[in-house]
């Protein structure tokens, strides 16, 4: 394994207090515990929470500020915050508006998420709970019942995140987000594996000429290996699942993200971009706001993935496009 | 090779592209060349030119926007752009108060860059240019003499950028330049080399167990090979080292940049922030910015590079924190 760290059980702390000091200016870390907190408030207002495992970088606390993000909660790597954790979050968070969750569905993580709700709301705090599925390659995984949440997580933060600094209330906040999920899929493909840090070795095998398609971010298993395909050829495979999967008409209007997942150099995810582009124009589609980076990673993981939003309201656009304060949206 | 691209020949051609796309609603590529440009025009400010060999994404198309460069010219995979294509891109960008180049010290980048300031002198622009050197690794190199432009150029990218917005006339901002150069000075490590596509196979090789310090963002060799070392350790050889450039007094302020090469995960960035930031206040320096993230890369390198800035004048800082519109400035 060769990694820049110290030893694999202090990697979240360190990574934690490296992230707060670099960006303190925009966030810190809540004294004794795995949250990163926004210094910004908007009193009153419905404060947006989210997290996970770590090893998603920049996800979620790269997303924490003004129009995205109240807190992100971090657990060990590729292992869910513990409830006490999330129930940090939540009350670091609050601001007097009620707290949103932003659930990626792994079980771990939907179970302490919804505990450390019960806690918060004891205290007072009105909490509702979005629990995000976007990744259409599987059913069922490693770690979750149903769909795996992985990409279109972010697009959820990036769109909830600027309707709740505009003011809207929980419940509304908690129905746009369920529109939204239903209205996100995602799909990716591993040209290389992740290697934990406690772990030591790449969490499962490609030969040199080997990738698969639908792999979770924590290398869950996907639903195809093939030898390595060309852009052109991966990109038509991931569209048309998710053609599949929308089933859309000419004209429909969608946003589109290409994720990087680690180690993919932006170089390959613009060359990717551009044949997913071609494709998409080819099927008709009206596409309304792109975005490419690495956004939601597996570590050191080589791939992309896709992910399509199909966009139901107007509105939605002036969500994606109103400025934020963060420090890894540019 | 594992990458996700259609041919090596394509590569620059097809990434421009997929760039241009995805970041419409800022940038345009100019019809038949390989310069990104910004919609976004100052009229009668300064515009700044940068670029080179491709590879170093998000640099320099990335910071191509307001309040940063005014186009970014993109030669091919770690290959100086022609003077032809520097050319149209300080036509580009000009926006009638003259255009300011920043261009890496590589000799070709010099010698070409230098052309297209005649051509576009000839036509009445106003050029004048600056070559960052803030490399402190080695003297001379593969493809240079003298020390090599590494992350550091994208402080100039910033501040410059800010101060050129701000309305600076092109001599002052070519004498702001020249003090940021001898005010900026990197030093890195790579863990795992880069693979160029039309290459095929990594640049050089290192043992499973080995990092080399000093590597350039081309390849070009170090200074030391060791066994792989941990994140303190490379922090207190990359400080130390820097320490002796400087020569340093406690109290003395200044700016960071840890900056991922490539593959190297942000989680790695963090703790290596984590650790430069503990011996930075040990040795009683004033940081007063700093930032984290891949923004000068070299293809799928791994290992990151710490940049460091004497702040001369305040106003440095207010050029720092000034907001742009580009696509990977956050």
């Amino acid at each position: 394994m060769k990694k820049i760290i110290n030893s694999p059980e202090h990697v979240l702390d360190e990574m934690l207090d490296g992230f707060a000091y670099a960006n303190a200016h925009l966030v810190k870390r809540v004294t004794g515990t795995s949250v990163i907190a926004r210094k910004y408030k908007n009193d009153g207002q419905v404060a947006l929470v989210s997290g996970g495992g770590s090893g998603h970088e920049p996800s979620h606390a790269g997303f924490v500020g003004k129009g995205m993000l109240a807190s992100a909660v971090c657990g060990e790597v590729f292992t869910s915050p513990t409830p006490d954790q999330v129930y940090e979050g939540i009350k670091a968070a609050d601001q007097g508006g009620g707290v949103l969750l932003i659930i990626k569905n792994y079980t771990g993580d939907v179970m302490n998420f919804e505990m450390a709700a019960e806690l918060a709301e004891a205290d007072g705090i009105d909490v509702a709970h979005i629990v995000v599925d976007d990744d259409i390659a599987v059913e069922d995984s490693s770690f979750t019942a149903g769909k795996r949440g992985v990409a279109g997580t972010v697009i959820m933060h990036k769109i909830l995140g600027a309707a709740a600094e505009s003011g809207m209330g929980l419940q509304e906040l908690k129905t746009l987000g369920e529109t939204l999920v239903a209205s996100i899929k995602s799909i990716g493909v591993s040209i290389l594996p992740a290697t934990v840090p406690a772990v030591g070795k790449p969490g499962f095998e490609l030969a040199d000429d080997e990738m698969e398609y639908g792999v979770g971010i924590h290398g869950e298993p996907g639903y195809r290996r093939e030898p390595l395909k060309s852009s052109k050829e991966i990109a038509e495979e991931l569209v048309m699942k998710l053609k599949d999967a929308f089933d859309w008409q000419e004209g429909d209007r969608y946003g589109v993200l290409v994720n990087g997942l680690g180690a993919t150099p932006l170089m390959e995810q613009f060359v990717f971009m551009n044949d997913t582009a071609k494709l998409l124009d080819q099927e008709g589609l009206d596409i309304a706001f792109k975005k490419v980076g690495s956004l939601m990673t597996s570590l050191d993981m080589a791939g992309v993935s896709l992910t399509l939003v199909k966009v139901a309201d107007e509105k939605w656009l002036d969500y994606w496009h109103m400025p934020v304060e963060t420090t890894d949206w540019a």
